[in-house]
């Protein structure tokens, strides 16, 4: 294979460098002129429908309604809740002109809806009766990133959903921003196979004019974290500027209790990162746009024979409800193939020549392992069905040994330093108080990442930086 | 029903007036604070995944792969084809500043995306092999308009698909344009119940930077054509400047031959004009969000026998594949849901109650007709998918039937200017001259809506409005 279409670095050696090579070799994106902003191939795109089919219908069974709100916000309305606007200002891309006109009031292309969502809320919401409400949108966002930036990580532009959620009280705003991070480590575990840590994040981090966020953040090989879902408990902090407000059963008017939660096409980048190794991506067969690539093997022009089997076994799978490619391109290789595929990360595939034709088989290969078997003609689909739900399983199973294996348990200041130097992050008791929180970060490299909701007691701790007691146990490192 | 809720005004009165109750009391679309720019709200939104889910995989069978390019799109890079430039820059929304700096290059929120996407197909297309090659998003769109806005029709902001192909000969290239405008045919047809004219727009009409356009054309109750979806033969236009290229057979380098065809939200707005009545929506059963809605008809609170078998005939019609809804509020009264149904336009209503339950029936009601039909219990499920597929039927033969009523054939300018004031349009021989065509436009309202595929012979025919041999036969109208 070619330095050109092959990995031509290890990742272990240069994460940076090889995560970019995969992602614009195997085809997930490209970089356009529009700086900091990525085209999405079909190979990447095809892994955001998948995740969209996967949760869109999850949502919905939860009374979540889809809509779509304006791409633009006037920077009155963005300007109502301070913190919020605070917080997002400095990342905001304005409209001012539109064909040759000057615009009265400058737009926000938005960088997030609360502001163009709650007005129209507002409107809609009168009664109790009209709670819980749930409205979402798959939409695109910009926002004005000055640091470097990496495909699907971090960038100008990046898609998601937005769910936003109105209700009659404190208890049910707190209960689905609960249920919201669940639905998100559903996506990360199940379907992209990537075990995360569910918890909530320390007020410095937390979204700008938020109470609290929950968030899923999952571990990468190179030791930094990725936060992959957040999921915000807004409390009246905007129905009071926005006026979302209701009669209750008692009469009166009372101000709505919100929550907002988002999943980002940035799960793509943590799934690349994640699974892959030095071939290039390995795609979980949840997901996969091939899940299996039908390559045959022909030594003579005069082998029809096996590109009709491989057709055959094409229309068998693909009526097992397995998507299937069939390469039968006449100008390359089987060997240029199998490499084409690899780097793309197809989770199996499957080898079909004279001989094959003649035992009545076929060979497998799991692109994890790159363990070959035989399989019998008669049993393709159903060894296809298993090796795919075998390689789903495997990619969770490793995620959760380099989970394991890169998480520090410790109270001491010296292991943490430690653990973060040699490439893991670690769980340390800490007093939640923000200033020493940044007093920390000033002698440790990172930061806090997030305190799972499953905490050991903290009860005889001290906070790992000064003499206070511990109030609880927070994973700290590096991030993208 | 309050005036509140209830269409006040009849459609024949004011059109315009009606169409708008609909789209807000049917809760279709709303109007936000951004001028020009409406919300899309559930109602209309699942209209649009409908489509969506109709046309996405008959566009991926046809070998179309979806990406997602970005939003903005530098000013140079839109300079690049001059009359595409020319047409669109009168209504682009210009990004100007991001966080507090100024731009070095203003960046055009994307009227559409010829020159971004062409940008990218030019580094990824290198060989004939390559080809034919069909990218396609779905995305939001921003065009500023300066006429008056109507909610779907005509707006700031609407989500469309737009699919761009690149080929290696014209006749590649023309054939691609006809099979997408059969495709739109398809949608307004069979899914959207809307019959429609195909054919080629007038030369004044084609778009920015095409060698030709095709469009289907519907014609509105009031008389007005509805252009519901477009597709461009961009010839060489693009592939020169952009430089789109290939390696041929002949191993000497080519311009591609493209196309670029798109479909939007605006069909939601002709369907609501298309099929409505005096009392709201009537939505067809194909895309209808809730295709029967069971009412309880609930006399006393001891009712409980009533609702308990709506929840099960409920289940039953869910597990039929119906999008099925239980109305079971309890502080509405069924007269007030039978109206709130049907200004949303619901096609069939199943009303249960006590005597129902012991003649072991319900009673069917249908949108369209207002005819009530009793339906054995054993039933259900059979009664409500034939009267689903009698509706969708009865709404294109209705609409088959406006639009022969309202065609006159003339070749008589006098009759032509009849036609007009009577809300209709007329197909009419036309030389085919851009001066005569405008002068055309002087003396009768209206414009030339499309140049219809099936044409009868013209040789014995002069044109409409001169006295040069006509070239064919075109819709003459006025239009949304």
């Amino acid at each position: 294979m070619s330095e050109d279409l092959g990995i031509t670095v290890k990742r272990d050696k240069d994460m940076s460098e090889w995560y970019q090579q995969v992602v614009l070799k195997a085809e997930f994106a490209d970089y356009s002129s529009v700086k900091g902003s990525i085209v999405i191939r079909y190979w990447g795109q095809a892994i955001w429908e998948a995740i969209h089919d996967f949760w869109d219908p999850i949502m919905k069974s939860h009374g979540v309604k889809n809509h779509y709100f304006p791409l633009l916000i006037p920077e009155g309305l963005l300007k109502k809740e301070a913190k919020h606007f605070e917080g997002f200002t400095p990342e905001v891309a304005w409209v001012t002109m539109a064909g040759k006109n000057q615009l009265e009031e400058r737009l926000a292309v938005r960088p997030t809806s609360e502001t163009i969502m709650y007005e129209m809320f507002s409107k809609w919401i009168k009664s109790h009766r009209d709670l819980p409400f749930r409205a979402n949108q798959w939409c695109n966002i910009l926002r004005w990133e000055t640091k470097m930036t990496k495909p699907f990580l971090r960038g100008r532009e990046f898609l998601w959903h937005e769910a936003h959620t109105v209700h009659k009280d404190k208890k049910g705003a707190d209960e689905e921003t609960k249920w919201a991070i669940d639905g998100y480590a559903r996506i990360a575990e199940e379907l992209l196979a990537m075990p995360v840590i569910r918890g909530r994040k320390t007020d410095s981090d937390k979204f700008a004019g938020a109470d609290y966020t929950y968030a899923i953040e999952a571990l990468m090989p190179d030791g930094k974290a990725l936060q992959m879902g957040t999921s915000h408990m807004l409390g009246q902090n905007f129905s009071k500027p926005y006026d979302v407000k209701f009669v209750g059963v008692d009469e009166k008017w009372h101000h709505a209790w919100q929550t907002s939660w988002g999943f980002s096409t940035r799960a793509i980048g943590g799934l690349i990162l994640a699974h892959g190794d030095n071939k290039g991506a390995i795609i979980p067969p949840s997901v996969a746009p091939v899940q299996v690539v039908i390559v045959p093997i022909i030594f003579k022009k005069t082998d029809e024979d096996v590109l009709s089997k491989c057709k055959e076994v094409e229309i068998r799978l693909q009526n097992s409800g397995i998507r299937v490619e069939l390469d039968d391109r006449d100008e390359y290789t089987a060997g240029w193939k199998f490499n084409h595929w690899e780097v793309r990360g197809v989770p199996l595939r499957l080898e079909i020549g004279p001989r094959d034709i003649k035992e009545k088989k076929a060979v497998l290969v799991r692109r994890d392992s790159g363990e070959k078997s035989e399989v019998s003609d008669m049993y393709v689909e159903q060894a296809v069905q298993e090796g795919l739900a075998e390689i789903q399983a495997e990619l969770f199973s490793r995620g959760k040994k380099n989970l394991e294996e890169n998480t520090v348990v410790t109270e001491s200041l010296e292991d943490l330093k430690k653990a973060i130097k040699g490439k893991k992050w670690a769980r340390v008791p800490h007093c939640g108080e923000e200033a020493c929180e940044n007093a920390l970060a000033e002698k440790v490299e990172g930061g806090p990442r997030v305190i799972p909701f499953e905490q050991e007691a903290v009860h005889n701790n001290k906070c790992i930086n000064c003499d206070k007691k511990a109030a609880y146990w927070v994973y700290w490192g590096r991030s993208y």
